[in-house]
């Protein structure tokens, strides 16, 4: 039996589904994987920072508004301080994208790698913009980075590359990859102007307040430029993507679309080049002969051409803050193992 | 650097693709994956047996007709006897499938185990007649028993769950899994009477002299059998599916589904009930709203759905031998590495 401590950087609506998938998941953890863990962390960016080597309370965390008070001993003062506090061996990080930078996420990542503990993320920032590195330093601690929930939220996509298909070469993929614009263009089709459809995303709780990240195609492209990066070898940024968001799309042109068979999708691709790729993300019309036709709401599809399997296709419906999670678990397993 | 003897049961349409993928791919498990690999065996049904501990010439043994002429002492009298003879260190079954009874390829499979090779087989037969049996084997040999080929051919099935998809309970799956229904019924959609759409089929190579084993749902059954056998852990026979083909459908039923905007596919699916399952074959008409609706010719969909990723569907299209082969392949490097 293993126990490893964990530590949770970020604890809004994904940390907080990870920490129930790792309570409901706890007997079989223990179980099947001979697994059990404790949480000596929390630090949150509003709501003060928690450390407890005796393990917090996951259930009263779950309730906490404030998580200061789960500190026995004087509560850290930086994010910094916190790391090294909770004397973890699993850092999660899920604090929300910096689509430029990838900071100050990928900092604590690597402060958490240096301080020999595995490093696993839901944030796409520190993928496009430290993947060599904390690889890297991962690398030389005998620690993992790992990322399964940055694209297609938990849906298996890195591990998939990276476990289930030794020597295989991926020459192009192609996907609907942003739920948002999804959603919203799913909206237009049954009658939402533009806007009504942003206000109905900001309103379940999937578009932020300034919802430009999806709309203007920046989680689209920072997502192309992860999977370019990591399943093809190719490091890019997100802004050598070519991008083109769906801001431009009026109601009349979804509807028009629809009399015509057709749909608006945001339409995301990588294609290899001899050493170099071609990243862009733009707005198509598909037909009811293409895969991506059926692909409706927060749903999600990637495509992938190799050289050993042809054409070879994932769908994701319907995912949540839950399947997120367990892209978080998954990970998890995968390190101590 | 490890070298690797291999031994091909089978040596035909797959078997010879495996051989070309092996060689395309030689460099590349040298590089990349420290691996080099001699064919020591190589057998067939009408065709005779080789042995040669120094290593067969695969591109010659690709040219012949006749195999045992690649025998440098006294040509083998029984697979048995081949099987002591190579020496192998991994056995490739490619034989064809005995939807009844798994033989004599699971004797073949268990022989090779015994012996102390890995076993790796495209053919579903030994998976639902022999599952357990023959992982009990290779267990207790320290041995791998792998058939990532069998359900949609080299896609990663088996290989997902098992690493990629830790601690994801299977609930039920539903999909389109044999290739040779799947076009017969697109062609049906073209004009197609049942027995032209049959006879386009063996005519390029994809049905059977007797299609029996396609057309009344066998096929799709058995792979049934297997996904529920190995993904869910409950042992069933092919019998105990629920089996109804599409022997009965007429080309005027399928353009009168066109007409609706429907289409006529063989669904598979299986269903966990408490401890027991719900396993069926069955054609049904979907709707153009349905990921169904646009798999044709041979293409393959699986829907899976798990406790902790809702559903989550994956899509092959256009498969060939190619793609079994490569089946084979990622089993190879996953047992050796």
């Amino acid at each position: 039996m293993a126990h490893y401590k964990l530590a949770f950087l970020g604890f809004g609506n994904v940390g907080k589904s990870f920490a129930r998938l790792l309570l409901s998941k706890q007997t079989e953890l223990h179980n099947l994987y001979a697994l059990t863990y404790s949480i000596t962390g929390i630090a949150t960016a509003s709501h003060g920072m928690a450390v407890d080597l005796d393990g917090i309370d996951l259930l009263r965390a779950l309730k906490a508004n404030e998580y200061q008070d789960f500190c026995k001993t004087t509560p850290p003062t930086s994010v910094e301080e916190w790391i090294d506090a909770c004397e973890a061996d699993v850092l999660f990080e899920t604090t929300p994208v910096n689509y430029t930078t990838g900071q100050p996420a990928a900092n604590y990542l690597r402060a958490a790698l240096e301080r020999g503990m595995h490093a696993i993320t839901a944030n796409k920032g520190p993928v496009v913009h430290a993947y060599q590195e904390l690889k890297q330093i991962a690398a030389s601690q005998g620690r993992y980075f790992l990322f399964e929930s940055t694209v297609l939220d938990g849906a298996p996509i890195f591990s998939l590359f990276q476990r289930a298909l030794p020597a295989a070469q991926l020459i192009s993929f192609q996907g609907i990859l942003n739920s948002t614009t999804n959603l919203i263009l799913t909206k237009m089709g049954q009658g939402d102007e533009f806007n009504q459809a942003v206000k109905y995303c900001q309103n379940i709780g999937i578009a932020e307040t300034d919802p430009s990240g999806d709309i203007d195609g920046w989680d689209a492209a920072v997502k192309v430029a992860a999977l370019v990066t990591v399943l093809m070898g190719i490091p890019i940024k997100p802004s050598e993507v070519q991008r083109q968001g769906i801001r431009d799309i009026t109601g009349q042109q979804v509807l028009q679309a629809a009399q015509e068979g057709k749909r608006w999708k945001l339409i995301c691709s990588g294609e290899k080049q001899g050493k170099s790729v071609h990243a862009k993300v733009q707005p198509e019309l598909v037909g009811v002969e293409s895969l991506f036709y059926n692909i409706m709401g927060t749903s999600s599809l990637i495509q992938f051409r190799t050289d050993v399997l042809g054409q070879f296709s994932i769908i994701e419906t319907d995912p949540g803050p839950d399947t997120t999670a367990y892209g978080l678990l998954s990970d998890f397993i995968y390190a101590v193992l």
